[in-house]
């Protein structure tokens, strides 16, 4: 229904419920988006969602994957869901409307993940730390949390809504793939590591943020690896 | 949230499925909406809902009634919910975004009905009759009907989301000084040369000017100075 749906990747984390997985499938199919990926869903659950009824072509074309990483690989945009205020949010955090004009205007240029935690606990830190920035679905604030297919249902139809024009002008630079910035941030990690920087258990999530929010270009990110490998390159000799 | 919240009467027709019931509940309270009514529910499902963990106290005060008629007895709008298409239609039949505008300007006036058919079949032809106008939730034609709990918590998101959304929760960013990203710039370029990097007469300048482009917040470049001359310390160490 809208252009570049396909590149919307739904991704949901360790989601525990069957129902919660059929009914973002269910959800994906109603707003005209195709796109389901999975990340250590519990087995059972899957399977109990795929045999269900009705289940849908989406349930049965979702994607695996065993960590965050990897369902975000080739994604250069990637947002997560929160229900805010439960912990320190060290990201840019915005409503769903101007959360949704951001995926609009990343669209054309290639895959964005949208980012669901599990129904009990939602995204941890380390899921964070893959997110650029996260959005929030603006439920009051003495009951915040929502049901995990609601929510999923909630963010897809803002997408598709009608209203602020959504803006497709063609974008400035091409983003770099997470691949990319994944790459750059475990050099720079091993950098430190061999450099001696006093690291804290936090200090990975810590990188792995700050190199998101630089939001380099898929042509810089190409030329900052490069730099990256001759410098670790050289640490490794000598450590 | 909104103005007149508690003139909005979320009615559940013949609901069958308490999950479903559950949800609707959750989604009007997660929405800050306080309402909800059931017309000819199925009595197993709402004592399965009301019985079931996290229980609302909008599931324990919803109103029952044997019929549409008695359940829109003292709402001066009603509006009903439905997947287009199969069946022929008598009424005026608007968006949600249109028919949210529609209730928005009815609320400070009174009660307006909001109504959601079941799971099964929607709303019939008689219950329709008590409705001013249908609205519909714009899912695509080949896969138009919801999930009653989405459908509701949709429903309710765009009666409460902003027009133009300002971004209230992002963090003010405070650019890096000339200072702080030139100071990068210079450690980075000893760094590469302390590497071997292959640079020519112009390396000096790409690199300033990609610092630049990653426009980090002062906050940021602290802490990447910081972790810079840790690098460049122990590169030192070695040549």
């Amino acid at each position: 229904m809208i252009p570049f749906a396909e590149h919307l990747k739904v991704v949901l984390v360790s989601p525990r419920n069957p129902l919660n997985i059929g009914a973002a499938a269910r959800a994906i199919s109603n707003f005209g988006f195709t796109q389901l990926r999975l990340v250590n869903a519990y087995d059972v659950a899957y399977r109990e969602a795929k045999s269900a009824v009705n289940a849908s072509a989406i349930l049965e074309s979702a994607e695996q994957y065993a960590n965050v990483a990897d369902a975000v690989k080739d994604c250069s945009l990637v947002i997560g869901t929160t229900a805010v205020g439960h912990r320190e949010l060290q990201h840019q955090l915005q409503r769903l409307e101007a959360g949704a004009r951001e995926i609009h205007g990343h669209l054309p240029q290639g895959p964005v993940a949208l980012l669901f935690g599990s129904e009990k606990f939602g995204l941890g830190n380390e899921e964070m730390s893959y997110c650029h920035s996260l959005l929030r679905i603006p439920t009051r604030a003495e009951h915040e949390s929502m049901n995990l297919g609601q929510a999923v249902a909630v963010c897809l139809y803002e997408l598709i809504r009608e209203g602020d024009a959504p803006n497709y002008a063609s974008p400035t630079h091409t983003d770099a793939t997470g691949e990319q910035t994944e790459m750059i941030t475990s050099l720079l990690l091993e950098a430190l590591n061999r450099s001696g920087y006093a690291s804290s258990p936090s200090t990975e999530f810590k990188v792995r943020r700050m190199v998101r929010r630089l939001e380099m270009s898929q042509r810089d990110a190409h030329v900052w690896l490069g730099m990256w490998r001759q410098i670790l390159w050289k640490l490794r000799q000598h450590s």
